[in-house]
């Protein structure tokens, strides 16, 4: 274990950090709000700290084993989201500090679980920070999920990796990880372009669009009303939000394969981005029939329109609380918020167990029913026309038990301190899997504010452990990794 | 397939049925009940039907190919409540069909899950039958995963087969599947017979003893009183309950060991026994002192009363509902639950997904961690000193998989049908682990009774999928097992 090397790298994430805040800080002095001095001082304590944790630790810098890796996206994780909440605790007052940690950790994780109310009448400054640590965050979890955890040894390349799909395989595309990373920074930038520009061509201020994009592209789902997407009401800006939620829910480096092959087949040829589509597309069709026949809406349209938005929202994990699902009958909220727990593809912004997971687990449960009916037939778990090494489904099982055990025991842990059952589950399973509300005291009509302090920090670590794919964070906890 | 086959075994079984069914019958007469008439009806109609199916496929009678053994071992759990209920449906005036049928499920898959209230002023034949069948659906259940799974190939017997535990392997001890049957057969006699006399002793009647034996030992948990347990309020017989259902969790040929061996070494020996006796021992103690913190019970001493009680009754999946534990705060109750889903033994009574799977996955979940640290190091999962093999882990997988997506669909269809959501997964939860009582609308204060027929049918679903190891029913509704 090399730390002072760590944390010579995270002096210097945290300087960097502070450019990031300077943002906020430069359009709260030319918009001239009172909280522009709450973000001066904000960013000069970063980039002090960060550059003087850089500075001191010079000399340790050196290259990073694998072992280290680990601590550094630890830290990361945890650290940055502690300079995230300066602004926010020095410009909101009566905020308290584990409310603004909490923040933070839910924008940088693209959560989109929010402690906070009357967004209506806050500084924009605010708004655009938390967005912004928002769209920062999807990116960094892209490249985390795509290029960093592969290397080291968590996750499996073969299920983030897109471009070996199909015919692509042989030809070696975007082979290095600086590469790969490269590329997805270029699609989310597009893509991020395309998103705000369709929001403000259908009717939203610039701020709003630009605030508004970061939430969604990051499939983090921050607003800056309270009413959240229901403050338009508007049909022609959920439609974008829906597109833009459903071109962010897959494997980012598809588009590259579609850039490349000059055609969409490629998005219908994936295995995981077609049980994606086609699973959202159900939903939508289920949960629209089941609201209209429950009279929740009195016109199969507007039931429609309801469920698309709400079901891409949720499945997506982007969790935009509007129009206040949680009066709908259990049965539509909860398939939704299950819908979360695995519809997004791996490689995209998108928590939870990633669809590529349960596609290898449901052939390795179907594989034991066959084995059953014919004893002797032994086939491998094909994924994409290439066969599924024990090593990649050994992982994924691996995976699936440490995410159960860890939605039980957090599960407990808040019921432990006293909650209802409804809400404990449902914060647990919106913060591991990154959806953001969940149902009960923190369903979409209030909010995480509610909740006591040893609550909030469950709930934070629950957004961290379910963000880092649960073994990265989870084996900092283990002696094992501690000892030589 | 053979389904004439089948056809053949199933009416001898139905016939024998019937003679089981005489005990009550017997029973009722010798008391001068006036159900003594519906008992007679039922048990003649049950040997006719039985006699002349057997009668009439006498000729289809051959040995039977494994893919038979599923359809015979489907159809019996779900053929003899059709006759189990005819007595129930006739002596209790009021009883829907689909309710007698649900409640003769509950009892065959010794859930203990009951539709009817006013259980002091019912007919004791009533009691001697629905504990009689709970008893012998006992037995049939171990003899089922420990002697008729295995040979078809599910479940795997190195999971069930506790005799190759330790220094024993190597003699060989009751080899043949019909000699493992019988010792557990013997076990099983033995345990019921200490059982019921420890019951008279403790202070209980003759009757009570008995129909309180059937369900214990068979991890049952129906009672013939509404307040279960607490009509007594004797610690002497809850302490006698405790230590049967405790004897009753493990596997029962580990009783075979302890006899040859003249020691109850093999128990503590035992990884399964060993994780169980001490999974149940931290959670009574845990659960009484949170019981006596939060103010639920005014002495130390009655918490751990209370608590040992219960955590092994909802813990071993015996369901006893007493004293109403629903009305303590929902940490301890759904603690409990969730103990009942994996705490009890291969080879026990016992329902759920049971220690030893439980196990198995947790060491291939701590692989994978290692393996982030050392990624070189390839060690197979061990159960007491051998290696597991990839097709036993498989099995495990699928299983786990399956039982996943067990719960949730079935949950999901039960809010579908509007219950609310601890209602919906309580129940599910408690009939796919064979539980017993849920919370909620199903809580131990009430009762199944006041479900829908749907709701009903999905929940007596729900006990048989569980009760037969989940592959084992499953598999007969995939379209490839029924082409040749
Ligand atoms: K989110
Ligand atoms: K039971």
């Amino acid at each position: 274990m090399d730390a002072l090397a760590v944390v010579a790298l995270i002096g210097r994430m945290v300087a960097g950090f502070s450019l990031l805040m300077a943002v906020p800080m430069v359009y709260a002095i030319y918009a001239g709000e009172l909280v522009a001095d709450d973000f001066l001082k904000a960013t000069a304590t970063t980039l002090a700290i960060g550059g003087l944790a850089s500075l001191m630790t010079r000399r340790f810098r050196r290259e990073l084993q694998p072992r280290d890796g680990f601590l550094l996206v630890g830290l990361t994780w945890a650290v940055l989201p502690t300079f995230g909440a300066l602004p926010l605790y020095l410009a909101l007052p009566g905020l308290s500090p584990t409310d603004a940690y909490f923040e933070a950790v839910s924008a940088l994780t693209a959560t989109g679980a929010t402690v906070l109310s009357g967004l209506d009448t806050m500084p924009a400054s605010v708004h655009v920070w938390r967005c912004l640590m928002m769209w920062v965050g999807g990116l960094g979890i892209i490249v985390l999920a795509v290029a960093i955890l592969p290397m080291l040894g968590v996750g499996g390349s073969q299920l983030f990796r897109a471009e070996i799909t199909g015919p692509m395989k042989d030809s070696k595309l975007t082979p290095r990880i600086a590469d790969t990373a490269r590329a997805i920074w270029g699609v989310y930038v597009l893509l991020s372009l395309a998103c705000a520009l369709a929001y403000r061509a259908a009717g939203m201020s610039w701020l709003d669009a630009f605030v508004h994009m970061g939430s969604t592209v990051s499939l983090g789902g921050f607003s800056s009303y309270d009413a959240s997407f229901g403050h338009w009401n508007s049909p022609d800006i959920e439609a974008v939000a829906i597109f833009f939620m459903l071109l962010s829910g897959v494997n980012l480096t598809l588009y590259y394969v579609v850039w490349r092959e000059r055609s969409p087949a490629p998005l219908w040829r994936n295995a995981e981005a077609r049980a994606f589509y086609l699973v959202l597309a159900a939903s939508i069709a289920l949960i629209a029939v089941y609201l209209w026949a429950t009279g929740a809406y009195d016109s199969l349209g507007a039931a429609f329109r309801h469920s698309a938005f709400h079901v891409v929202s949720i499945a997506t994990t982007t969790g935009y609380a509007a129009y206040d699902y949680a009066s709908w009958p259990l049965f539509a909220s909860l398939l939704m918020i299950l819908l979360g727990c695995f519809a997004t593809c791996a490689g995209s912004t998108g928590g939870g167990i990633k669809m590529v997971r349960l596609i290898l687990l449901l052939k390795q449960a179907r594989h034991e029913f066959v084995r059953i009916v014919h004893p002797n037939v032994v086939n491998p778990v094909v994924l994409n026309g290439r066969a599924v090494s024990d090593r990649v489904m050994n992982n994924v099982v691996g995976y699936m038990m440490t995410y159960g055990a860890v939605l039980v025991g957090l599960t407990m842990a808040m019921l432990f301190t006293g909650l209802d059952a409804v809400t404990a589950f449902t914060a647990i399973v919106a913060c591991v899997n990154n959806i953001g509300p969940g149902l009960g005291e923190v369903g979409p009509a209030v909010n995480y504010g509610g909740l006591s302090d040893v609550q909030t920090w469950i709930c934070a670590f629950a957004m961290l452990v379910g963000r880092l794919e649960l073994l990265a964070v989870l084996v900092l906890f283990m002696p094992a990794f501690w000892r030589d």
